[in-house]
């Protein structure tokens, strides 16, 4: 997605060799007529996937969620990060480990809205190794709904997480793949 | 807004005389189409406001905050709820303290983001004790911004936060004002 691919070489901090800050249009400030346009752009690639509802992951991923959803004329879900277990019989819990973090959570889904009758798109702002999807992904099989697929708003071509989700076998659409973070270098790549 | 106190009555959960479960459509579970008309509502309220950004609490505030902004044309902003003190020259924060969770955490904005030259709109989806909109109001204001109000989805009118609010000189805007909860019982009222 060209205009994605404009805001970040415009805005984007490449802070290492792993690390870009987005936090102008993105994590702490957003553009709300790009998260429009994100939402486009999800709604159309995936428009022939029957999607019934949009999962995304607290809480970054709110807001292209949410006009995907829209975009969709479905319900989106916030998946929650808690800090402990919940033991209760409608709430379905997985364990995430963020690496870049070194943090840990309990990613939350409860049963009252995601059932075998669904097809789910999950959206999330970056992509890395994989941790975070792929457990979007445990949670939404574990309910019962079957994946339509993994949109991206920043994959990290660099890492594993696409090679992880494609192997598990998982479609993946990201709107910037970017190959080569460094000081003043980003670069992207439109190869899978 | 009536259509938002149709939703609450529809699908709203009184748990106890204090607590409101709204996950079908806020919380957990987002209604899009609904988050949009949320933002068209207080668009149309503060639209003589002069207002530059759009301020919200992650992350239930989030999808109703990015439609506002996206109606009055303008940036959203996520201020950041951290669990620790971080030293940085750029970074303003704020302790609040949530009764009702029994939670601390640090309320986050870069200066990056607002400046004096900025108005900002305080949005969130509930009132309660008024915790959390006043520590948004110290952070915009020791930012240097000048506060256009308070914008909230639902506000519990039988606690005090309205008051404290409006006592320290602010606006409150809110959509829909719950006077009283228990079993079976959601009760608003239009009185200020």
């Amino acid at each position: 997605m060209k205009r994605l691919e404009d805001k970040i070489l415009a805005e984007g901090l490449a802070l290492s060799e792993t690390i870009l800050k987005v936090d102008s249009f993105i994590n702490h400030q957003v553009d709300p007529i790009l998260m429009y346009e994100i939402g486009q752009d999800f709604a159309d690639h995936f428009k022939n996937s029957g999607i019934t509802k949009v999962l995304t992951i607290e809480s970054s991923g709110i807001a292209p969620a949410v006009f995907t959803a829209m975009a969709l004329n479905v319900p989106m879900i916030i998946l929650k990060k808690q800090t402990s277990k919940i033991l209760k019989d409608h709430i379905l819990q997985t364990n995430i480990t963020s690496f870049t973090k070194g943090t840990s959570y309990e990613l939350t889904l409860s049963k009252d809205y995601v059932s075998d009758a669904d097809t789910v798109l999950i959206i999330d702002d970056f992509l890395a190794n994989g941790e975070a999807a792929m457990g979007a992904i445990r949670l939404a099989e574990a309910a019962g709904a079957k994946i339509a697929g993994v949109g991206i708003l920043i994959e990290k071509a660099f890492q594993n997480g696409r090679q992880r989700i494609i192997s598990a076998g998982y479609h993946v659409y990201s709107q910037a793949r970017v190959s080569k973070l460094g000081k003043d270098i980003i670069e992207f790549t439109d190869a899978d």
